[in-house]
């Protein structure tokens, strides 16, 4: 038997509170599969939380006691933010702990300061729970699909946003409306920014993008764009053509680089992503060996994240015995040898897909040639088209096209054009479109 | 840099080959998530395969003699069954190596052996490949969700079954004729018993169930029915109701013991699960904490599972710089203490669940008061039933029945009696019913 592995545990909210409640209703399990008991030796919180009995453990409330707790062998923060977590982990890290975070944020724009500083001190930084909650998606691509280069991955990485986009379908609803349920559900903040414009999954998708690639850490060159302006009408357009809109996350690999994107995307009704309802989060993987494989689970929730926080602390459990230069690299890959390149992150403007547009048009003779002129000067071919009533007045039209492939550059070009012509009311509706599929490239 | 990890191939077969073509391809972006390069020191094979070039490695066409090379520090062992291949996999262990295999009737029927030999030895054996192809549910169950009890899983892990059922129901064809289709493209075997028969799935689910529940390989004691007597009418009449029919792998905790059962079952067919197609692969796990996530992709194929082979490979190129009481045990759990108890497998008869029933009868009165009398009498209530005109005879017709849950031993005393009945023209046709949902128990 091996002494306990001693966890410090910063935050008492959701997380922290399952974390605290899951190791202790599953220690024996947990216990069993470790090979020692993991204990909660310290935890730091400004307040208890009514839904944990912390009973004997000490309880401080200064979290950078914790910290700096001799007794101490793994910090685990779930404070959230980036500025005095950045400063706990930097604390933890100076002080020789381990440490394991749900900290998307914090890991996505500042995780090359703190793996730095980890690296230094030969300590492991795990990061499972700050990525699709429960899902082991960072173990699935760090580990379980090692032995392939990553061609794309396409991921639900935000609750929020697709339980508003799947009640907005299922019901006919406005994002407003039902944006104020989650709200009162609790699936969604009182400033939902962060969620419903995407900025949570850049976080992710950063971070998914480094595991898959081997590429720094680039959050800010991620193109972000929310859901806030979806309407009804372009869902309902969508599904009589067989597609659902989904908020993905988005990265790419291509000869010219690595796309990074997250924005509202129409997707097959028939592919399993499309399937994938309500909070519920997943991540589709792209690999040239194995072909894709897809990961489905609860992307938030306490207990639900608490079992990444918990499989990462039984992995540091096993892997602290283990000299730091065997250690999975913190981000999946050793960094490149002297002059090696790696792929650079594609400017939008170069990204090609498939487009989804949607112009409101007054209904008079030689509009729809003028649209079509205009697509044909920027290269941009039409798969299909369809002309059909709109909502906003009884001389107006929607013309809805399905584009072939074309650049951002190209399609940007094409849409100032378009919303200058005297007949379009309207800002175009521009989603774009992804064909995933089972195929190979 | 560390010293190279040297690989003793062992079958040059399908897995095999894609093995050491994935192997090469991706030599660089493998060696940059190992830390080292993983190279092909040794290959034992019958005879060449012109799939892959091995250009100067040593070939040598006894397999015994890359199990006794020196060189060698992981032998791989791809050529299946359980005879040369337990020689084969014993003997390497004999010699100090570490062993990756695909092989899952070898780990299922005789794996104690096998891991106790290795334990003696301070070695390690692999195993993703042998489950679910490339999809890596090993690795999700003994350390992604290794803070969860884990409740139930169930799985299509058979390709060829799902094959078969999917095109059955897709296209309206027979079994034989499906069958003869996934032979001609090399989806079934020349006898495929192995995987319409369940077997194949049994040794799978065998794997899976020790490592969710911490429980002895138990092969012996799956309950195991194939998909040989599957009829269009149920696959028909199942869709009209909402459901689809998958061959799955189930295991459940229940507070009698462990079901371990293989069998056609009808999903709803909302669930993810039941829009799981063709060929692949998918595997849904309930945790106490976690709640159900799923893990979908590939289950056969040659670079498909050389996908989960080479991962393995890179884990152990880590875990072998780890003391061996450290590793992850074998089945994910390490041995329960003295006293302590394991569940165990509960007989079938002792299964409880809901039940798809198709009676062809002489349509006269009274045959069904005397059907639902029956099925009073043995404890088993209806859900919903449906009568309806049956391809067998003018004056014959279905009566189909869901019922709510009851156990095997009843429903099988239900059954005896409605087939002596005398306007019970047919053995019944009895199919089980799962409703996995998102719900926790």
């Amino acid at each position: 038997m091996h002494k306990p592995l001693k966890v410090g545990l910063c935050g008492l909210g959701t997380v922290g509170s399952g974390t605290f409640n899951v190791l202790k209703r599953n220690a024996r399990e947990i216990e069993r599969r470790a090979g020692r008991p993991i204990v909660v030796e310290h935890v730091g919180a400004r307040r208890n939380n009514p839904a944990c009995d912390t009973g004997d453990v000490r309880v401080s409330r200064d979290i950078f006691d914790v910290a700096r707790d001799p007794e101490v062998d793994v910090v685990v923060e779930l404070i959230g933010g980036n500025t005095v977590a950045r400063e706990l982990v930097l604390e933890a890290i100076a002080h020789g702990k381990h440490v394991v975070t749900a900290n998307k944020a914090l890991l996505a724009e500042q995780g090359d300061e703190i793996f730095r500083a980890a690296a230094e001190k030969g300590v492991i930084v795990a990061y499972e729970a700050a990525v699709a909650g429960g899902i082991p998606i960072i173990k699935a691509l760090r580990e379980g699909l090692s032995a392939n280069r990553i061609e794309w991955l396409g991921g639900i990485i935000n609750g929020t946003g697709n339980f508003i986009l799947t009640h907005m379908r299922d019901e006919g609803r406005s994002f407003e409306d039902v944006l104020a349920e989650a709200q009162a559900l609790g699936y969604a903040e009182a400033d939902p920014t962060f969620d419903v414009e995407g900025i949570d999954a850049a976080h992710k998708l950063t971070l998914l993008a480094s595991a898959a690639f081997g590429i720094p850490l680039q959050f800010e060159r991620v193109y972000t764009e929310g859901i806030s302006r979806l309407t009804q009408e372009d869902i309902t357009q969508a599904g009589r053509m067989g597609y659902v809109i989904k908020h993905l996350g988005i990265a790419r690999q291509t000869d010219k680089g690595i796309e990074l994107r997250v924005h509202p995307t129409l997707v097959p009704a028939s592919q399993l992503l499309a399937s994938v309802s309500g909070a519920l989060n997943a991540v589709e993987v792209m690999g040239d060996a194995v072909g894709p494989t897809l990961y489905y689970g609860a992307g938030a929730g306490g207990e639900e994240t608490a079992s990444a926080v918990i499989a990462d602390l039984i992995d540091v459990s096993r892997d602290m015995a283990m000299p730091a230069e065997y250690r999975t690299p913190y981000l999946g890959f050793n960094a490149p040898a002297d002059g090696e390149s790696v792929p650079v992150v594609l400017p939008m403007d170069e990204v090609v897909c498939s487009y989804y547009l949607r112009l409101v048009v007054e209904d008079r003779p030689g509009v729809l040639a003028a649209i079509t002129a205009i697509l044909a000067e920027n290269a941009i071919s039409i798969e299909s088209m369809l002309q059909c009533d709109c909502s906003e007045g009884a001389n107006r039209v929607n013309i809805i096209l399905l584009t072939h492939e074309a650049s951002e550059a190209h399609m940007n070009a094409a849409i100032e054009r378009l919303e200058a012509l005297d007949d379009v009311v309207h800002p175009a509706n521009r989603i774009r479109v992804e064909h995933f599929g089972q195929a190979r490239h």
